[in-house]
């Protein structure tokens, strides 16, 4: 339960290739060559990088015991020899999202049928292809509320497509008021990742 | 909804009286003479001051609509003219508790009855007397995982005394492995409180 501090750095160097930068909602980011990942906090942009977008692991805020037991059974570990595929998607929130109260979020985390699938059932489809981290970065005055960064070999990149398709296509997602989709590439077997 | 961060300055300075710092569970905080209240993000313990405590606003964890609504109908605001008694009240839980599920968590926020009345509903029975003010420190890696500041006229002292007697009985601080209670006041009538 550690807290733990990672910081993504787009620029010139960098254990991942950058293949495209895709705003999908609002303003976009440029799309540097390389992607280098710090597993700390680091303090400011380095010279010559195009951006630095940081965030902290926490606590789970929506999941309940049997959904993290369900989880914790089939998603994989980051850093497996075959995932040489990455895609970091930083999002925000509207303050419309972030007024809601805790039962209002958590319904679209928790929905009973026959409701349409929840965020959580939708990622769980894609378990164990998909390897995944969330990572936090309103409280610390980032630009983008969550950091999420996924893992996944090059044969279930239709699959990943179609996760992220199907998430957007959720009530959640309207809540989503910026997004950049970054998809990244490596050819070594050895990972940075966090 | 906008994040606003806060920064608690014990030392020689400041429109609060520090009355006592009464360590309640874990290592204590020293007792400087004023506490000082920043509305910003100090970088840095400032020369002389005894300690630098932080924490930000943050959305709702626990409370649901119903909550929100009942809350939102009864809560005074800070900086009444006849509050000129304050607390700060640092706390950390353990790793156990931020290892439980969402739904786990929450238990201690919505009991449903016959329950024991639980964190939310003792609150509630001490307003509208007791303002309060819940930061977060956690994700920002500060020592305390929350910063709770309440102002109460004195007449209201011994309900305060009972709302935190009530709220130590409580299950839910058997996950409270620091905490520390700085008491306060002031003379004046103009607050600086957050």
């Amino acid at each position: 339960m550690n807290r733990q501090s990672y910081s993504f750095i787009g620029g010139d160097s960098g254990d991942w290739r950058i293949d495209s930068v895709r705003p999908v909602t609002g303003t976009a980011l440029a799309c540097p060559p390389r992607l280098a990942i710090e597993h700390s906090q680091v303090a400011a942009l380095p010279v010559g990088a195009a951006w630095l977008l940081r965030g902290v692991t926490s606590n789970q805020r929506y999941t309940s015991r049997a959904q993290q037991t369900k989880l914790a059974a089939v998603q994989p570990p980051l850093g497996r020899p075959e995932a040489t595929c990455g895609a970091l998607i930083p999002i925000s929130k509207s303050d419309a999202w972030w007024s809601l109260a805790q039962d209002e979020r958590e319904r679209f985390f928790n929905a009973p049928p026959p409701a349409a699938p929840d965020h959580t059932a939708i990622g769980m489809h894609y378990l164990p292809a998909i390897a995944r981290q969330l990572l936090h970065g309103r409280d610390l005055g980032e630009p983008f509320d969550f950091l999420t960064w996924f893992e996944f070999a090059p044969s279930d990149t239709p699959a990943f497509d179609e996760l992220l398709a199907r998430l957007r296509a959720t009530e959640e997602w309207s809540y989503v008021e910026r997004e950049v989709e970054i998809r990244v590439s490596r050819d070594e077997k050895r990972s940075t990742s966090p």
